[in-house]
């Protein structure tokens, strides 16, 4: 089987990493750090900012091919001799043959423990979403994969659900593959399902997942028809003829009031007179609103109360938003029912939703939080930066969702492990990152904690079967029904509350303190020990 | 081997396709215009627009992965089970065995006949930049994968060239899969390495294209180091001990000059004691250009006038434009020379590359354009649109580039078949969508007329080798080189002059004059003969 896209492997394998991660790895092999136990947690700092709208909370997707990765990948001996030839610039060997005798004998996935927030959540920043715990240099060279198999289908889930949101209860469409991003475009499609997507243009990414791929036909049917003599209604009778049960007809080739309804509306009258229900109609330009107005309006006057209105032509979740709404004032003005428009409305959704147009990345990290001392005890890692949104949260830690006596979720807290969030009489809730900003939650408020991690890899083995898109969408489903209407906004959302324990908070002061002195140090001596927390 | 991402095929076979293609073909099979000879056009129609900075241009990239699909791609006896399966909504089977053996037996890509311009290349919109012929079907089959495997590769090439000019002559490097989009960032690697990067990060492309791999050790290794209380300085002592000779230190997990570039000093005089040069730093976050300068005086202070500083964090053309300006106004308070420190950056670019930041997407489309009638006489065909833009460029034609007596690029013009475009004293040349706007060129500006499109995929074969990517950013380079200052500005850039020659206007007209005919036929009669051209 070629794999490929003329000269590259489109398969993610155990060079599907940046350079540097094995240069630190051969580092950490030389240092003797190697089997160092380390963890590693993976989140990101900021929800997706569209420019004129923004995210309230993202969408995970992603998990079950990165624990896939994990489970499948190894160093093979084609992948060391590649290794081999690289020289860097100097004309050397970057690589010695011990290390990569030791990418073939020991650099094993499998020995990391992975455990983390599961496919189709709601989740917030700064809350680590996945966790990795095992020998320092192969969790580090975990890093590269981990983040481009979580980023890209968590902004493309996250962007989804805005869609879905939006579109109220009607079917959305993913119908991206022409303008996405060349292989990506299959997760993307994955992660539009899970978002909220009721089906995918794309065949493959539909036959692998086991759902049915959607669409009609293009411009191009109606043109050749045109071209050969035969018009828009020659067209839309041959495309009735093949697919009498199934016939959703692009009208808006030549024009769409003058042409195309009128001549689905004649197909259509041909396809009962044969005994079958006609689909629907397409729109995929001009002013969205008004002509779905105007063809509802034609359409009922020829009986077809029924037929589906299929929009596309650049959507996206304020475009669908301003759709509703112009639809609502032109209804009112000339008393129509907008509710009966808009629910026979399907939004096909393309380039803007497989490229989260406004914000094309999650700023998803990857931060070594802890490594154990040589005599075993775990230490707490942490980088000091002149941003202090930039200091992630140090050591072990849990993960914890608090539901109020709605039922609604309503803060993530970060616990140190074994401590219990409901505990005591209150809570103290400190700011992620923002110094000395604190609240109190009542207890009695509080319904019911739920930890937020799972186990996702344990013991050299995927925990847990792989989950059909069509649970993971109805998961966010039922997890965004879960958030106050504030957080759920689509322009300027309510900030979604994540907090850390009083213990974390301390721990991560201490860390940074001891941190600082450390550095201090440095200034005056060299080097000093530092952060022996 | 195993090719996915959890559950999904990331190889682009014959059902990496919109679903609405294969229902389109079965028509055409079913109306006997399966084979009926088609011609499509694939073009662009605006550069991209990152909304504070816009380009001038495109650079053609995808274009050997494409006809390298078209040679290798056919239906094979599981993608037809998969298609046998798929049912309408309505749970009828969507695809007839008659299509399903079609496809297999006659849907053969090498039928095909693909012209178009080679990779590398500098392009502008509403130029046809490929050119299919060939059976119908087979030829709207094609669009979704050229489409893929087409518009996100220019897309990022643009951005690269883009960045690369910002740069000026400093190397660029494309660090982004962590953020990319999934297994798109291969392709993204070998697009940004045609634009103009000097290197990427990712391993597993840099292998499969023949280059060397570029990065060096991130903010966990010093993490690691310090957590276990031994300070910067080790762990830059570490790196500096197994990279003697291509030793570049990230300075910035502490206190970039109050600890990280002191501490790189102490390492360089150390490496240089045992007789090696000292690579560089790389300054990751705070402020680049000031950072810049006071690194670049504290490292020539100490001796290392030749040391490389590499910048990276959320680089795009306009930052490192800026990080540039300031530098000049930083090194000219100083009293430095700003040349000098400009002269030893490199820089990392990574998320706002592989995303084209600002942009995320090329508008390419894949239109029908002519069609043979039942004698086998080739008929324009064409999509009357509300809005003029987006009104195709009909029938078979040729493409040229127009250099003046400068050698500068001044005009891309689209001319009939068999027609020079430098036969008449002067050229008319026509806006090719505005109404009414066109201008004279006087024959004695222009020096020298080229034909861009060249022969791809010829009798059932890839014509030519594969350019390895070294040529293909040297082409670039060259090219833009041929383009005027102001074609090439990062802001407001100058419109390059894309015109329809007398000829080609004339039948654009005439079609369009013969469509809208058709359609007031349609209005009456239901159907009518239309574009008989």
């Amino acid at each position: 089987m070629t794999v490929g896209a003329g000269d590259l492997r489109l398969d993610r394998g155990a060079l599907f990493t940046d350079h540097y991660q094995l240069v630190m790895a051969q580092l950490y092999h030389r240092a003797g750090l190697a089997d160092r136990p380390a963890q590693f947690d993976y989140f990101y700092r900021t929800n997706p900012d569209y420019g004129t709208h923004q995210a309230g909370f993202c969408v995970t997707a992603g998990v079950a091919a990165i624990v896939d990765w994990v489970a499948d990948t190894r160093f093979h001996e084609a992948d060391v001799a590649a290794l081999r030839e690289i020289r860097t610039p100097g004309g050397h060997r970057t690589f010695s043959d011990d290390f990569l005798a030791w990418l073939i004998e020991a650099c094993d996935f499998t020995r990391l423990e992975i455990s983390g927030v599961r496919e189709g959540r709601v989740v917030h920043p700064h809350v680590p979403l996945i966790t990795v715990v095992g020998p320092l240099a192969i969790a580090q060279l975990l890093e590269t994969a981990l983040l481009n198999h979580l980023n890209y289908p968590t902004l493309i889930a996250t962007k989804a659900a805005r869609v879905a949101m939006s579109a109220g209860g009607a079917p959305v469409l993913e119908f991206g593959m022409r303008r996405g991003p060349g292989a990506g475009v299959a997760e993307a499609a994955r992660a539009a399902l899970i978002g909220g997507c009721a089906a995918t243009s794309n065949v493959q990414a539909s036959v692998d997942l086991g759902t049915s791929p959607r669409g009609t036909h293009g411009h191009s049917m109606v043109q050749a028809f045109m071209a050969l003599g035969e018009g828009e209604l020659a067209a839309f009778r041959a495309f009735a003829a093949e697919y009498p049960d199934d016939c959703v007809l692009l009208v808006d080739t030549i024009d769409t009031l003058g042409s195309g309804v009128p001549n689905a509306i004649v197909v259509f009258d041909e396809l009962v007179a044969a005994g079958h229900r006609p689909a629907g109609i397409r729109l995929d330009s001009g002013d969205l609103a008004y002509l779905a107005v105007q063809s509802a309006r034609m359409l009922d006057a020829a009986g077809f109360t029924e037929a589906s209105i299929v929009l596309s032509s650049d959507l996206d979740e304020l475009t669908i938003w301003q759709i509703l709404t112009q639809i609502q004032l032109e209804a009112d003005e000339l008393g129509l029912d907008a509710d009966r428009i808009r629910n026979r409305l399907v939004y096909g959704v393309g380039t803007r939703l497989i490229t989260s147009a406004g914000d094309a990345s999650l700023d998803g990290v990857y931060k070594l939080v802890g490594i154990t001392d040589a005599e075993g005890t775990w230490v707490p890692a942490i980088k000091l930066s002149e941003n202090p949104v930039k200091v992630p949260i140090p050591g072990p830690k849990e993960i914890w969702r608090l539901y109020d006596r709605r039922g609604r979720a309503t803060v993530d807290v970060v616990t140190a492990v074994g401590e219990d969030p409901l505990a005591g009489a209150d809570l103290i809730l400190h700011h992620p990152h923002r110094a000395g900003v604190s609240r109190r939650l009542r207890r009695s408020s509080i319904e019911r904690a739920e930890r937020l991690h799972e186990p996702l890899f344990h013991d050299g083995r995927v925990v847990g079967d792989h989950e059909p898109v069509d649970e993971l969408r109805a998961r966010c489903r039922t997890e965004i029904g879960l958030l106050d209407a504030g957080v759920r906004r689509l322009v300027n959302p309510h900030e979604y509350h994540v907090s850390l324990s009083d213990r974390i908070k301390a721990l991560q002061d201490e860390t940074i303190r001891r941190a600082r002195a450390g550095v201090a140090d440095d200034d005056h001596d060299g080097i000093g020990p530092v952060a022996t927390a």
